[in-house]
């Protein structure tokens, strides 16, 4: 949530006149998206997103990235879609960044998701699975495990600072997922973000799916570990099963789980805990002040990552 | 430029029932007014601004800024105007702030002002003063000399960090002001703050004056100082004798100046030099890292007091 590189009216004219939309009513700079800077953008054609690609996004995924919105956009799911130039191109340069326009989504993103708001989470990420079922292109999930092998060996030295305990239970949570991590799943583009910060509603009704920048190839199962991570936790860091089970079966009523898949979601669970608990330690210790975005609190994860440890069995979640 | 309040998606609604706006389309925090925490919001009304008071605006004085916006924009100045309730109430109260509705501006800044920008920016200077004269309501202005005296004494020690000299530069000039500030001109409500951030552009064409909050009452021809500081220097540090002309020329077309405001523009000029410098320095020394704003760069106004220190008659101004 910040804004890192500052547009002049100038640049973005001359970024405009490669575009038929119009005049600019108006163009702001919102606090959305920690890994980019985003602008909301109104012209006489309508209202938009302008994006900014900082160097948290590689530009060699970009191409990645559009080619999976523009894909899933026409089958049919709500999500920023990438408004090409008169030349066809997605991806333009402004102030020095790779740039692009995508399509505005109405509605607001829930503070505290109820059950309902996590079965339409839950739907819409089995629609998701099933739009990138045709989808050819692949990115590896560079946060799975040997990702959290890297993170922890970077972050193991400080990161009892935090808090203690926490080197120790990062080591013991990876020992036992190097053990465990399923080997064949069904595999497929997921989104691997789908907090609620990224799923938009208008009126109790989901209208958007927003951040594909952490999109890769994965378990189709892992996504739904990781909006069980995200959706179904109450403040005071307890598990909602009636949530979860709504999240669940909702996406089963689009997508049907294997029992393989199912069986997985508790590993898959203390997974997704873990990868968030990594990042966010790592991103607590590496903050750079200047960076104009608050980390976020690390011990969150940690606390779900030890439930997940003691919920070793699908019917331990409720599910 | 920094959303320092959060709002969550049930907060908002529970400020918006004592409206009548309709459902909420969008609901973003832009990076805007580094006073307080705005945010874009869209609802089946239309498009407005939701601005949180954080503690730099005073409680006591958000009385006077609504009252002036209501009655500015009703003598048809295009400015953000006051959204009451269903009560009438223009000041509400969300996630613990005081917090009001604006209506939006289309429009854009302009990062490097033409002479054409400053000959509307002056002319919308002067329609404002002219605005203001039957504006019954006063507020003292908190940057004038006794202001400037004491963030000199706060920020001495330490001010030569950010630059040798400074001290010296700051204790004399504030010296020659002391003597040198008028007593006798036309007073009345001013902006400010006029800096081309502030001023909303449309095509060419000024669509807009924004973020009132450090308008008080003050010397007229002050208004004109400040806007020659923040509209007519050139990137490296000259003074533009066209564009200050240009918007002079176009303010007295609305409103003529006195003898004695145009032969004060130096001093004022001086001042408002000062007085940028200052608060620039003292904001940079205090700096909270965690205030996720950029501090602006003292030394801009350093160089614009040093060109007015020279600059002792109006002639030098080019006016």
């Amino acid at each position: 949530m910040a804004v890192y590189t500052d547009v002049s009216d100038s640049e973005l004219s001359a970024f405009l006149s490669r575009h038929d939309l119009g005049a600019v009513l108006a163009f702001k700079g919102i606090a959305e998206g920690v890994e980019n800077t985003n602008f909301f953008l109104q012209t006489e054609a309508g209202s938009f997103i302008l994006t900014l690609y900082e160097k948290r996004v590689a530009e060699s995924d970009l191409p990645f990235f559009m080619a999976l919105l523009s894909h899933v956009a026409k089958a049919g799911i709500s999500c920023p879609r990438p408004v090409p130039d008169r030349a066809g191109k997605v991806i333009g340069t402004l102030a020095g960044r790779n740039a692009a326009i995508f399509t505005f989504l109405s509605g607001v993103s829930v503070r505290r998701p109820e059950a309902t708001h996590c079965a339409q989470a839950g739907e819409a990420l089995a629609a998701l699975h099933l739009a990138t079922r045709d989808f050819a292109q692949t990115r590896p999930n560079a946060l799975s495990l040997p990702g959290w092998r890297a993170l922890v060996e970077k972050i193991s030295p400080r990161v009892n600072d935090i808090n203690p305990g926490l080197k120790e239970l990062m080591i013991s949570a990876l020992a036992g997922l190097a053990d465990a991590w399923p080997q064949n799943l069904p595999q497929g583009v997921i989104h691997a973000d789908l907090f609620p910060d990224n799923v938009l509603f208008f009126q109790g009704r989901l209208s958007g799916l927003i951040d594909f920048y952490f999109a890769c190839s994965d378990f189709l199962a892992y996504d739904i570990a990781i909006a069980l991570n995200a959706w179904c936790f109450e403040g005071d860091g307890s598990f909602n099963i009636t949530k979860a089970r709504a999240l669940v079966s909702a996406y089963q009523a689009r997508r049907a789980l294997a029992d393989a898949e199912l069986a997985a979601l508790p590993v898959l669970c203390r997974g997704a805990a873990l990868r968030f608990l990594l990042t966010r330690a790592h991103d607590l210790l590496h903050h750079d002040p200047s960076a104009l975005v608050r980390p976020k609190d690390p011990m969150e994860y940690a606390g779900k990552l030890r439930f997940f440890l003691q919920a070793a069995s699908v019917g331990a979640l409720g599910l």
